[in-house]
Formats: C-alpha cells, structure tokens, sequence
C-alpha cells in the first residue's frame, strides 16, 4: 500500500487549487492515499501553517509524505526543498513553514533530518509557473516519493535550511511564566505556547492565569467544569495551557489575538 | 473492501482537526476508505448536526460506520457510545447528535438499535485529551470497527441513550397545520419538518402556506416554475416542505431562522 | 484500478451534499476514487463552475469523469448530460458548465466530443428529487461510467449542447488589448482573459497594463519582484495574465470585480 500524502495550504476550497493538487498526485502515482489536512491557512500565515502541520503529524503514519504549501515567496530565489525525518518526508518550500513539524519530530523520536533541493525537472511537470509551485513542483515530487522515487533523485542536499523560531517560556525565579497566544482555534479557544510540563503539579502551588485583563485560578479539566459562559483554564488537546470560553468564543470575549501575552504566577501553598 | 467511514463535525476545515481524525483512522486501520460527510456544523449545534447525519445516511451504503462529533460536553460526564441499528453503525458522544439517523433507520428498515459504551482503553488512543474526543476516542473506534473488531468488544451494552426529540406535525380538525423551520441551507433554502406524506394530494384541496408574513398558493414542482426572484413551495430533495426563492435567498428575503413557523391550510375545493 | 470521478459544485461543505454524493457514487461502484475539485463555486455562478472546471481537468488523469454540477435550472426542463472528448468524461446539467472544459480539451488534444442525454432510469437514483440532480441522476451516472457501463447505454445521443461563449481577446490595429477580469482567486489576484501567448515577447515592444484606474508597466515574473503590498502583473499559473499585489488582495485594493475592463497597451520600443 502506497504511503499517505497529505496537503496541507493556504489555497482555500473554492478555486479548485486543493484539488488540482490531487489530480497531480494522482496522475503521477494512482496508488496514492491522499488526505487534506488543512487548506484554509490563512493566506500566507507562515506560523499558522507550521503549527497546524506539527499539530497532525504525529497522528499520521510515520511513513507519510506531508506537503505544506504556504508560500508567500513562490516564483523567487527561495529554496524548493525535501526533508527526511527518520521515515516521515515532508516536502514544501524553504520559508520555515516545515521546520515545526520536523523540530517535534526530533524531540519526540530523536535523530536527525536531512533536506534535498527539489531540483530534477524530472519530477516536476514539464512546465512549471511562476505561481504555483504546489502544482507543478511539490506535489509532483511527493506523488514520486510515494511511488518509490528516493528522496536523493530529487536534487542535491542541502546543509542547512530555514527553521521558524519557538519560543519555550518558563517560570522565572519570581514564579512568573510569561506564555504567549499562538493559535486561536475555530471555536474561539486560545491555544498558548506553555506546555503542560512547564506547569506545577497542583499540590503545592495554586496558578493564577492573567490573560487580557482577567485573571483565571487555577486549572479545569473539561469544558463542563464551569458554567455557559464562564471563563476557564485548561490542558487542550495539544498538551498545551489553553483558555475557553464554556459553549462560548474566547477570544472575541477578551479580544485576544495571536502574540498576545498569557502569564502565569505559582504561589506556593502554606502548610 | 473495508466499510466506509463517514464524518460529520463541527470541526471546520481550517484547524486540521478533520483531518487528524483520518490520520488516526488510517493509522489504525489502513485500509479503511473515509469520506467527509460534513464538518461545517455551526459549533455545538447538535440538532444541525443529527439533521445533516439523518439527511445523508440513507445514500451510503448499509455497513457504514458514522462518526458524528458535535459535543459541547467532551471531557465531562456524557458517555462516548456506538450504536447498532441493523448492519449500520454509529460512534459518537451520547447526547442524542446520533438518535434521528438511527430512529430514523429503524423507521425504514425496522428492527431495533442496540448501543455500547466506548469504554475499553485498547480501542482508544494511548492518551486521551480532555477536549478532543474525536480524535482520541471515536475516530480509534470507527477505526477498529471498521478493521473488524466487534461492537462488544469496545465496552458494555446500555439500555439507553440519549435521542432528541422530533416533532411530527399533522393537520388538526379546523384544517391548519402547524410545522416549523428546522434546517437553512447554504443556497437560503428553508427546510421544515413538514413531510410530504402529510400533505394532501392536490385534487381536493388547495393548500395555502404561510411563513414570515408571506402566504403562497399551492406547491410547485421546481425552482424554475417561478420568474426569478419570486417565492416558492415545494417539496425538497429531503421529502419535505421547502420554501424557496428562484435565483435567491429565501431565508434572507423572509427573515426566517430556524424554530420559526411555517402554517398550511388546506381548503377544501369546491365542487 | 477505477477511473477517477472529480466533483465541482456550488454546495458549499456545510449541509452534506457533497458529502452526499460520495455515498451515491461509492454505494453503485465501491471502487471509485473521487476528488472534490471544488464545493465552493458562489451559488449559481455558472462560468465560475465552468472556468474551475476547465483550469483544474488538464490536472487530472486523461480517462477521468469530471461531474460539475451548478444547475439553477435543476427541475425545469433542461437537459442532464454526458459528454465524451476523447476517453475524458463529463457529466452535468445541459447550461455551458461543461463546455469550457470541453472545448479546452478539443483545443489542445484536437478530436470531437460527442453528447448523451442522461435519461434511463436505470441508472438513476429510484426516486428523483426535482431539487438535488447531483445526487438522484449526475452522481449515479458518473457512477456507473467508473464501473463500466457505456456512455451510449445512458440515453439517447444529442446533436448539440449549450456552450459558453468565451471571448479571445486580441490586438487592434491601434496596438491596444481590451480583456476583462474573468476570476478573483482566495488571494485577491485578478486572473484575465488575455492569454500568454497574446502578448508579444518583451524585445520589440513595451507593455502598458491599465486596470482600475492604475497603470503597470512592463510584466514582472513572480510576486516577489515587487516590494510588499505593491501592484504587478505577471503571467499566472492559468498561462493568463493576472494582476496582483505582493502579500495583497489586488482585487480589493483596486476594487475590481469579474467583467471590469483590462486594457494592455503595446508600444513599439526605439531603436
């Protein structure tokens, strides 16, 4: 059975993009699976596009092929490339919106990547736009993949390539974590860049939680634990500090957006 | 051929949460074949999702496995069920999203349902987050299901579940009938829960069809009976009675939401 | 291996139609392989259908079935179709929706395309709606193409179909172009109906583009030629020029809509 491709963009489902890259795919390699991860990035929102890719890939295969196409850069110098983390590929351009995903891959499994350019106008279509690099290079190259194509085929490698910066806040010695907002999701929950293992276990210390004027104590474990409407603290679903609105919208409540700071102070219990 | 999985949410499409849960279905059982049914359910709205389930399972085919994850209460005390009704099957939360595809089975093919709780932790994932179910718990139950694992073997039977309630209007002895809208479409169409079966044939009664201070004259057979721009009744591709404009938004020009009233009369004819 | 069946519909991905038609298509023959080309075609707007069709066919597989369905007329007495070009398929309402991509295919790979009225009942749904032909009449048929059955075995062939006028914009004597906005794409970008191989090569003469107002010179080659948030044309992945603004929305800024003029001026250069 051929590895999973999956797509992941900026490209929106109304103009047929997303599913122009499937008719390529599939030309190339019928025997390939191809799932959608996300095509409704917003227009060129390179970290939104890095952080919904790192989100799925550990739930796919570890033999996928994961495309993301966010690519404000297409059509100039910037690098079309491939890169191998153990066996998962993932094939995009050079701007960073990969290098999330390979980062989690690393610290999760270990060992290294390694990256090709995607030079061989043998595995691209034989006329490429200046455009729309997903059609006519990326998914091209991921429908060889798939099909036994090895990544070297692909052109030269490359010694280093583009990675996005993240942040890991902490708690300082005050006790005072300063975490930011990362994503904001379709139901309004603000995700934040602290992991659950930068927090306190709950027996000795209570958390306060400052979040756009409002200050939140301690943690909930669901939704449910609070009233409709109420404001609440939790571990999402990426193992990470988030805030929720119950049955409601977070961010609009505290007109949060990306980039906006989330502090959290540990006060040490008595006795 | 393994059986189809088909998912409905109300996940969006931007998040890639739709699909992680193919990620996760597809690394457990690969051979499975997925189809979005929808995952544009507006948030939390249970009632939409159940009627956009119970409008789309009569067209796949009879082993199916549904997956319906519209869930205000994940992480709470609800329960995560599957349910049988003859050789179809059902996975999602326990409040009811699944009841009308299921009663409305037993309506159309009789027999009688028979539901388990998703309670077995070798048929979840290893981790299982407080606020995504879907991914966690129901996705890895389709998954299994659909790779045969019996329904028994995902955890304990019950007695009951939770199902919403439908109404059926009829006609009342001074001729009127009282129905409601119950369902928007994308084109402004307005649904309502007024089967065609309900209404008499058209020989001795001329039926009259009030809704937001409008009242039409008889049903017509198609959109295009009409001028453009001009209000129409007729029975939709539901069965049931449709208010619609040709070339337009019905549900705009009218200011109708759902739970409003729609009221036939029938007249009898005279002669 | 089943050929590929694509879907391209202004459904939209909210009340689970195109959902739908994937259970009609996989319920007849469990081997196809569908692809949404698009869903998300504005209600109605034939030429947008027509034009994503006919941008996204040369994409896929040459014995692919392409099912198009935007069908105000859907009830009335327009015809429902099939039409061969070459091993290529296509099935829809009998409005043009299908004749850009059929005729782009006469174009390039020369041929005839020979039509079918889709009239026996036996490959339809048993009932049909007079709302929802995607689901009771095109979708069984594409169906049964993939599985086999002969497009003669549809129905009654047809001598003529509707088609879509298109427009070939070229140079007047006076050395001026006068094209029109055709399609505004997720990101803002104008794409025209003057064609690449329309404009003269960059040596002998120079380019004036006037678009809203504003007055471009000369082509540039990707996005990224220009600084952020400033205007370019350049030829677009449709081999079409298209006018756009780097990191911007094009269309807002100049507030073009499809039909506003695009007048390319050719100045023959000294020397």
């Amino acid at each position: 059975m051929a590895p999973l491709i999956t797509l992941t963009t900026d490209f929106g489902w109304t103009d047929g993009f997303a599913g122009v890259l499937q008719g390529v795919i599939l030309s190339i390699c019928p025997a390939a699976r191809v799932v959608d991860l996300s095509h409704g990035i917003p227009p060129r929102q390179l970290l939104s596009g890095a952080m919904v890719l790192a989100a799925g890939v550990p739930y796919f295969p570890p033999d996928s092929i994961h495309v993301c196409v966010v690519d404000p850069g297409v059509g100039s110098e910037r690098r079309a490339i491939a890169i191998a983390a153990g066996e998962t590929l993932f094939v995009g351009p050079d701007n960073g919106v990969l290098s999330l995903a390979v980062a989690d891959i690393k610290r999760r499994r270990g060992g290294t990547a390694r990256a090709y350019q995607l030079e061989n106008p043998r595995y691209r279509l034989p006329r490429v736009s200046n455009t729309f690099h997903g059609r006519d290079i990326f998914a091209p190259a991921a429908a060889h993949l798939a099909c036994g194509v090895a990544l070297e085929e692909l052109g030269a490698p490359l010694a280093e390539w583009i990675t996005l910066a993240r942040r890991v806040p902490s708690f300082g010695e005050d006790g005072t974590l300063v975490g930011r907002a990362v994503y904001i999701d379709r139901f309004g929950n603000v995700i934040t860049d602290i992991a659950d293992d930068t927090l306190p276990s709950a027996g000795t210390y209570e958390l306060r939680i400052e979040i756009g004027g409002e200050t939140l104590r301690g943690l909930s474990s669901a939704y449910a634990d609070v009233a409709r409407g109420e404001l609440l603290a939790l571990i999402g679903s990426l193992w990470k500090l988030e805030i929720a609105v119950r049955d409601g919208n977070a961010a609009e409540q505290l007109g949060i957006r990306v980039g906006d700071p989330v502090i959290v102070k540990r006060i040490q219990k008595i006795g």
